[in-house]
């Protein structure tokens, strides 16, 4: 009998998440039961709103459960099923978790089309990555053709597709990243306008400098003092949408909040959170607008594929945090236990 | 020749503006020139935003200029004229500034309406403390009836008109304010349904208690720990107004900002900033309808009448920051240099 191996929270980290905090589990393969299917899982899907359900607190979802599996995106296909909707070959996207196997039945699972991509392109551009990108910007952003658009975090998977998705709707875009190569890289490969490098360049004065009429909608991953100094440089009316806060997330100590809030009123500008969850009415026509825009050789969508198994996790996850990943980073587990890439 | 007394900034203040961060000097009151016109000014509005506007950091006004008049709302009569449209005897309102007699162009200047209200109700309730509750309120705060509204500073001009405003629109309106009398005030008086006493109980769970489906919209006039502890209380999809940030006001050293603020990705939530000056399209409206509610005895208007000289607004301009007052704060100066009261 098949085997299948998960990664589980053995205890809460302080801080980045070290080995000891995990564990892996090897049990058998369950049969589907009515109504459900096993997948095979090939990608799993890095992100760093994951460190924010390994914490005990009340968020959005619930944190991951003592010995529960690591809740993660996943793509695979169908190995077994009885299920009417998903048939064995198919393949699909849903929340599988660190593991080799998994069982669903069905509920918010997507079934991949492979006329709009790839499946990693499921858990990037098409995914909860691209979809944020597209929602956090035209829904909550609001960015008019001629706005000056400054996204955080600009090469990662989130931020290099709204740098993107503003650059096609007229927009002048400034991206903030880390380090020479990735603020080169936002720049020739994806056309932003400028980059900004925080750790050589004093973010506020570079921003004042770039942005000489305001940013008209600042998109933010990262939190800290780089939204501070943004708050600082806002346009009239500008929007500011707080997709996420990764200089926070391993912060063994509270954090000071954005001090420069009162510009909000200086300048009647918004600041608004949202989560893509709830504009999953919508994803139908967001994912072939994105898929036609790559297609169409628009966007770009940088991914980062490390090739292991699934008890690399622990060590792929940090990569998140360590800054050196471009775009997406996936966990390509395909190449062991008789798993394939598509 | 009338003489006409000033209060105007000696030096910038540090903390909480004292005696010699001010002068007085009185000069001949000008006769007017083609279009213009002199108020002998009756009653001056004592506002908290004062404070900002003497600290020389860009702002959305520019800041009071050393040996300038203070910048103020005030009303009076009109005592000389070349403006056609402001003939002597007329009621206006202006930033006519901290002193006995100013010249006009008329310009951002209000002829008060008789039929709408007293000469002091134009600034509170018909001037800009009751537009900046109506404006915040209605067009950025958006309650629907059942919403649970909570409102900061709720015994002070702008405040008690929120909750008030809140209360006719049908929501369950939770006053914050400090000491047992405010407290008793809002309720008993204002018709709030709860308030809470920040100097005698922890605000945030006492507001997670008064608010058991969260907050719907909060509008602060306060900012540091009190905005903090409502951000931890946002119901799904709320709204934050920003209004003003009054414990920050006299801060000598920066104050950290809202560490709360991703409680607004949690729940989906907006925080905008607004100023009254950009709704002046609708003045006229909403000055109708608030004279209508006061009219039918559904909002009270409160007022705190310093009767005085002009000479004495250092020391009354302190009453807004020790937290003695109730509802809007005046400086009465009719009782001197043959003034006298509507």
């Amino acid at each position: 009998m098949t085997q299948n191996t998960s990664i589980r929270l053995a205890q809460r980290p302080n801080g980045l998440p070290v080995a000891d905090d995990w564990a892996q589990v090897a049990e058998p393969v369950p049969e589907p039961g009515a109504n459900e299917f096993v997948v095979r899982i090939s990608m799993i899907s890095l992100d760093p709103a994951m460190r924010g359900w390994l914490d005990d607190r009340p968020s959005y979802l619930p944190p991951v459960g003592l010995g529960d599996v690591m809740r993660a995106s996943a793509v695979g296909e169908i190995v077994a099923s009885q299920h009417r909707r998903f048939p064995v070959g198919a393949w699909v996207e849903g929340a599988f978790g660190v593991q080799e196997f998994a069982v669903s039945n069905g509920r918010d699972v997507t079934l991949v089309d492979p006329s709009l991509g790839t499946p990693s392109m499921y858990l990037g551009l098409l995914g909860s990555t691209g979809l944020t990108a597209y929602f956090g910007l035209f829904t909550h952003g609001r960015p008019t053709a001629g706005d000056t658009v400054v996204v955080s975090g600009a090469a990662g998977a989130v931020g290099s597709t709204v740098g993107q998705l503003a650059r096609i709707s007229g927009c002048r875009v400034i991206g903030i990243a880390g380090g020479p190569d990735k603020c080169r890289y936002v720049v020739e490969e994806l056309g932003f306008d400028h980059a900004i490098d925080y750790k050589s360049e004093r973010v506020r004065p570079a921003l004042a400098t770039a942005c000489p009429n305001g940013i008209d909608v600042y998109f933010d991953n990262v939190g800290g003092s780089i939204l501070n100094a943004a708050l600082s440089t806002l346009a009239m009316h500008a929007r500011v949408v707080i997709c996420g806060a990764i200089s926070q997330y391993n912060a063994e100590t509270p954090t000071p909040g954005p001090s420069n809030y009162m510009n909000l009123l200086v300048r009647r500008a918004t600041m608004t959170g949202f989560l893509v969850f709830d504009h999953s009415a919508e994803y139908r026509v967001a994912r072939q607008r994105l898929a036609a825009w790559k297609d169409d050789g628009l966007i770009t969508a940088p991914e980062t594929i490390v090739a292991g198994a699934v008890t690399d996790f622990p060590e792929a996850l940090l990569r998140l945090f360590s800054g050196d990943n471009l775009g997406k980073l996936i966990l390509d587990i395909s190449g062991t236990k008789d798993g394939h890439q598509s």
